[in-house]
């Protein structure tokens, strides 16, 4: 082994870390509780304590190993100028220059983008995008995120903020959404959407109920869940047949928490995406489920973010 | 002048054909009915046969001129594959192979792509996209087509066919669109789904009317004729918010007939624009009308197709 980089996964809830091969395979790894640190600045610190010590024991291993950099995937993070703006899931205040941070840190050079284009970037080198230069990922996890890539290269736009499908109105005067608006495809397909879902078909239920528990009763035949479910993947495939008529991409790739739930969601997404398809895409767009270990696949996407730029010429 | 390119754009009524030079300026044109021509390859022979006179009138006034190329704007073309794909506006029948017939005919270097695609290029090489690299043209035809641009690339999609807002699903259960679904928006957003509109709220009104005869009864005051046009653009410009979440896009360039009406388009295209734009994109994104002449910007953005190609390097 010549070379590793540092994988860094920024969400919500946790955080988690390692270094990965360019192999894809992940060597060491950590995780902290993203909420346990109210500055950015602590857990940057937190994170590099930690990381130091995993690059200590990987260069023991293996003499003369090159560290070619650090990948981080955080929400709202803006590549084009490594700052993490007004993130709404964090505690942090207005702009943060994580990238910076962590580049001086770890003293080494540093790549942000946002947590669901990481994915993206993670599938086309390591997972069921390799190869692909035209596809879409869709993070379905506490919201819905998305990693666009056209021509082989992801489309940031032209402020860094490109791929908020999440945010696409999917329903007039819809359920009210994180971002003030109402409708938006994230309040019905994702963790928290199906949990709305639920509880609009069984109100009894206690409102603590989660996705996973909502898979579970699915699995378990209740028809309340599975409804739920088949509403989130029949109103997912329709918002994924509109997005196939803007990028006409090879492959669309379901990624995060709510996949656990296999062919309860997979089901109906496909037969209401192929039912609203525009005839000329018709049976040309697989949509799959990614293959990458859920903690790994964060960590593999942002080291990816490294790798693609050393090895890109 | 040292070169030239033959743009031609044929479209579903007129075929426009002509020299444009690298400056961006038509040096001379014709144009013909498409409809007068059963088969494909009659209306390549005429096309040819008078640009062949306009090129040795060119070569008489400048020797020693070169010809690039031929870029050709069609409904349906592949950009991909040269092939012009089962085009629903055309009287040809299955696939034709009209790059290579242009190709044959002009013994030169031919390419082809979809009229909205040619567009765009035309606008990022002379018009008002000059210098981005992430903006989206809208044309407002007989239908809605559209050409996105992001990373300064024209977005093809695996097939050859991304773009195809005109198909975004706005309504459901909506009007009936060509495509044999309900609720595109181009049966909302074009110069037949203003007639539409204008029907619904006047439907005393003979069915003959046109767009151009609802932009002269709005522009006259006519009520329901300026309710069309504010129904249109409210459901423009919502689309166009959701547009902007996918690509992230600089500008928004609006191109077609329907553009004539100026304010009365633009006007409530802005407001529901900005009105259901994501927080993180409000104010930040233009929408312009086209600043090329209609006519010569078909043969601009045909011609432009050959320009970047050779000067790309």
């Amino acid at each position: 082994m010549n070379e590793a980089v540092v994988g860094i996964d920024i969400g919500g809830t946790n955080t988690s870390f390692g270094l990965v091969s360019r192999e894809g395979k992940v060597l060491s790894k950590g995780s902290l509780k993203t909420r346990d640190f109210e500055e950015a600045h602590e857990l940057v610190q937190a994170v590099c304590a930690d990381l130091k010590l995993q690059i200590q024991s990987l260069q023991k291993q293996y003499p003369g190993i090159r560290l070619l950099g650090a990948g981080v995937g955080a929400p709202n993070a803006n590549p084009y100028t490594g700052m993490v703006e007004y993130a709404p899931n964090l505690s942090w205040k207005g702009v943060v220059p994580l990238q910076k941070m962590f580049s001086d840190e770890l003293e080494t050079t540093a790549k942000i983008t946002n947590d669901a284009k990481a994915a993206a970037l993670g599938e086309q080198m390591f997972g069921a995008a390799q190869g692909s230069r035209n596809f879409l990922v869709i993070t379905l996890g506490t919201g819905l995120g998305s990693g666009i890539v056209a021509n082989g290269e992801m489309i940031y736009g032209h402020d860094g903020f490109a791929g908020e499908l999440g945010h696409v109105l999917v329903e007039k005067n819809g359920r009210l959404c994180g971002c003030g608006r109402h409708g938006c495809l994230e309040t019905y397909c994702s963790a928290t959407g199906i949990v709305r879902t639920y509880l609009e078909l069984k109100p009894e239920t206690d409102a603590s109920v989660d996705s996973r528990e909502i898979t579970r009763r699915a699995l378990e035949g209740e028809p309340e869940a599975q409804e739920a479910y088949r509403f989130t993947g029949e109103t997912l495939g329709y918002a994924l047949s509109n997005f196939a008529a803007v990028t006409s991409p090879e492959m669309i790739i379901l990624f995060g928490g709510l996949v656990k739930a296999g062919d309860l969601l997979l089901n109906p997404v496909r037969t209401a995406f192929e039912a609203n398809l525009l005839n000329i895409y018709k049976g040309k767009i697989k949509i799959k489920i990614s293959e990458l270990h859920e903690t790994d696949a964060a960590l593999l996407g942002s080291a990816s973010l490294i790798y693609r730029q050393v090895f890109k010429e």
